[in-house]
């Protein structure tokens, strides 16, 4: 587990990098698919032949809580984030079986709450990239953060 | 599963509900976590009374992905839906243990796609229901749908 970041840790431009990344196996990705999103390009790859896809990949749905494991490890929150929504998810490319995904997170804002002044609202783009480089999601989420005590 | 709907099948302000809910037990809300999104708040009461939060409850993750799998059930796409992506997730009350989610999917805009003709893009706001009728989660997607042949 990485350092535990509160509300004054962060500075608006900062970016903190996964140290690991998760592979989707193609098990993962149909057990996923099975349960969340039983549609054709996620149900192996001769469903997906036939699928307007037309590739086996994962849900986009997995790629963003596989991205959620990631932050969470990579910026911990003491207590526990309080999520109050995303503003965005672009899916860029599929994520095919056995991609390994890490990401980097973004701060792009950042301010004290005024309801809840012992806490603040940080909005942040988590960017996921796959073995290669390239970027397979982004994600923006708002989130209620602790401030530092005595901070 | 229900009847497969096709670009040309769907109408601005159309609403269409799931024929069931699915339940999110104990054991469930904790899978996902231990898998996804290891927050103290999503990890059992214990864990839960410590955080931030405060209440057990399921991540907003798995809400969305359990979101998913009643959209799939209720509004099937021929060949499957291609995701573009989200273009916003609220999350408005926790989802507790035992908690029964229903969707209604309401089709917000639709316009025939220029690079393919022979698909449209679809905007849908999908609401989030508990057993007590209650708002748990909207998202808004935006999809590639295939047009009916013919059509």
């Amino acid at each position: 587990m990485s350092k535990e970041y509160f509300f004054d840790d962060l500075t608006v431009g900062q970016v903190v990098r996964s140290a690991r990344s998760i592979r989707l196996d193609r098990e993962r990705i149909l057990d996923f698919a099975r349960e969340y999103d039983p549609q054709p390009q996620h149900l192996g790859e001769e469903a997906a032949a036939g699928s307007h896809f037309g590739v086996f990949c994962a849900s986009g749905w997995q790629t963003a809580a596989t991205t959620m494991r990631l932050v969470v490890e990579t910026m911990p929150i003491p207590g526990g984030g309080m999520g109050a929504g995303v503003e965005k998810i672009a899916w860029l490319r599929p994520v095919l079986p056995d991609d390994e995904l890490r990401v980097e997170i973004e701060v792009l804002a950042k301010r004290v709450s005024k309801s809840r002044p012992d806490k603040g609202v940080v909005t942040t783009r988590t960017t996921t990239f796959n073995q290669d480089g390239n970027p397979v999601q982004t994600f923006d989420t708002v989130v209620l953060m602790p401030r530092r005590p005595g901070g």
